[in-house]
């Protein structure tokens, strides 16, 4: 079965399950239980199931979930852990479905998520998996830009930094093709999106000067130093400069998937366009209005 | 004191507290609260203080209480943490104890529990000590087969594997002697039950063939290569095949404690008569009624 | 902003915020919660985010926070975790703020507290920094005397061990001297507490057999012997004994934060005086009490 096929009620694999009808209702689900004070997952509980450490994705959902009434089972560095001393990935999750309504599950392996998937008879939420998707990160990125500029559809969103190795650039710019949007995109050559994500009205830079005046949405992502030769690591400097923001629009909206090393300095924080933490704030609603959409009575 | 006279409801320790009413009782609650939707713990804890890693165990235990509407505090590995820095086991279960209404231990000294117990003013469950018991997997163990079978009495199981070693078997048969029930073993000669857990009635073989036609109910635990010696572990294989399960009986009940290193083969896994994951969720309920047991308000 | 202006419910920093009068309220709520059933918390939640391990600590906020309803996002080990990847203490304090109505932070420099309280939005509790403060295990302390006792005025305190390092001393002291309370210091020369502070009337010892006799309370804490030289560890021992124990009053009140190594042998547990567990319980309901005071809803 393709991942698209799958129903994402019953597992979230992939950003291409999603519809637009979809994400609408999900992001209105997502504003109304940010303000509510019910707790519709009183009694429910899911596994957070991590073989690689992301602390901050495993708070994220440990908190969507306890502000909905539900509990956590917190499984992390599993590695180590006995339940997979020569058990398969299959078995572990076969195991850990007996003691929760949902698994979220990170891995480092791109399949781990489909194995899950194939074996589970509890909705799996797929948390990264290796050089895969990021799903619930990209929906969050949506949703910030969604709800920081009341629309969608005529914005020109602008991805800076490494856009050759990160899933969750890729996965955004699967979603912002659904909508009426203008891509620009600004990195190191070396570092430029994959060739399969880019469309023929996209358009590539290499300096964020030659952008930042239309931008509507600049979304940033870290440079790891690394990855870059040396001559080009000179030449380039990816960071958000207060000589940009200047240039900017006044509505224009700062985003980044944090954590941060550079790429925006602190500065930067009292900006009112900087909304990169507010942007933890609305992935917590999103992976709320999915774990109720997933697990809720109705 | 010994063991078999401290009151299971003030502390678990070991199979030998438990009379046929006293597990007549728990099954019940266990069935009951399979189905039911109270939180009867509402506003009580427990911790779950693991001197080993056993996140299978500990998750039966985290999910089992949060099911019931209490919570869990987790303390793992607790030997890294600042807990035993050079504090005695006695004063971590009093210190603990302050926090919680009940405290599940799991230790690798056998003389563990019987120490927490004797200083402890709030209910201590025995999660595995040592070489000693795991008085709550036996207990599992046997519900599952009262589940799937409808009865305990009249049935032949066979316990296969490593029956040396094992802890859970120990428990286990000493819990079955409390039935009328034929036991049949099956082992290399090497991993033999100790003498002292046989009875004049048991018979011991060597392999499955002779008995998978009347056994009711196959109990497979893991073989550790390392523990055979080169030639007994070439001329034996202690794995079920498709052609066991050909021979066995329509209602066999095929159950495996996990986790499992290739004694049962994933192929099986869609046979109705493999229950071992349904054990795990047997094992969530009899969980829940011990706590509720112990520590409910009644 | 100087420490003693923060106000405490808004972030709890050090015990210099404190007056008498906040003391009585924060103490007289501990109590009235010591008995309730209510769930003042319910949908709140805390992280606790601990740089150091403290398994202690986080475990009595842990409990402090579930026994009131609320949840507990615990990150521990922070330093291995993908949280401070190259990330700042400040951008971590703003990520988790927005999981959580506060933050717990134990964390290895004493200036950490303050550059999260700089940048947090949601109130902060001090659970270590450093060589800092511990401000919520002074107030246990203080809790203790006035719960054992029924009153703090007019009391003789003994504080004995290591008085140079011991940062719960040097806030307990503090808090002290808003009493009206007589406060003597039984420790070798070499540890003997900081001249700072010191006050006129406090009188020094280097045996405990000279105030063991008019002491209402003897506080003791840890003297490590890596920290004395030979000589002097050969000369002293601060243990207390049964001895002392049959030469002090009735209603005396021996206290000791824990873990202990020695100081006071398990022999002495069962003196009805010996408050050092239930110290542990006083501490649970004090962190209630600042919970409730700080993110209830009034």
């Amino acid at each position: 079965m393709n991942n698209v096929d799958i129903p994402w009620r019953r597992a979230v694999v992939s950003v291409d399950q999603f519809s637009r009808s979809d994400i609408d209702e999900i992001f209105a689900l997502a504003a109304r239980l940010s303000v509510g004070r019910t707790m519709p997952l009183t009694g429910k509980s899911i596994v957070n199931l991590f073989y690689e450490p992301s602390t901050r994705t495993s708070s994220s959902f440990y908190a969507a979930m306890t502000k909905l009434g539900g509990s956590v089972i917190p499984i992390n560095e599993v590695n180590y852990s006995s339940v997979t001393k020569g058990e398969s990935l299959e078995d572990t999750i076969r195991t850990l479905e007996c003691y929760a309504d949902a698994l979220v599950l990170r891995h480092y392996d791109e399949d781990a998520t489909e194995r899950a998937v194939s074996v589970a008879s509890v909705p799996i939420i797929n948390a990264g998996n290796g050089a895969g998707e990021h799903p619930t990160q990209a929906l969050l990125d949506l949703y910030t830009i969604s709800k920081e500029r009341g629309h969608i559809d005529g914005l020109t969103v602008t991805l800076m930094g490494d856009l050759k190795h990160g899933r969750t650039v890729h996965s955004l710019v699967k979603l912002l093709r659904m909508y009426d949007v203008k891509v620009q995109f600004v990195s190191p050559p070396e570092l430029s999106l994959p060739r399969p994500y880019l469309v023929k009205e996209d358009t590539e830079y290499t300096d964020l000067e030659a952008v930042i005046d239309d931008t509507d949405i600049l979304y940033v992502t870290r440079v790891q130093k690394e990855r870059l030769s040396d001559s080009v690591a000179i030449d380039f400097s990816y960071a958000v400069t207060q000589s940009d923001m200047d240039r900017a629009k006044d509505e224009m909206v700062l985003m980044h998937p944090l954590p941060r090393v550079g790429e925006i300095p602190s500065e930067l924080d009292s900006d009112p366009r900087a909304a990169y933490f507010r942007q933890m704030k609305y992935g917590l609603h999103v992976r709320m209005a999915l774990l109720v959409s997933m697990i809720g009575r109705d």
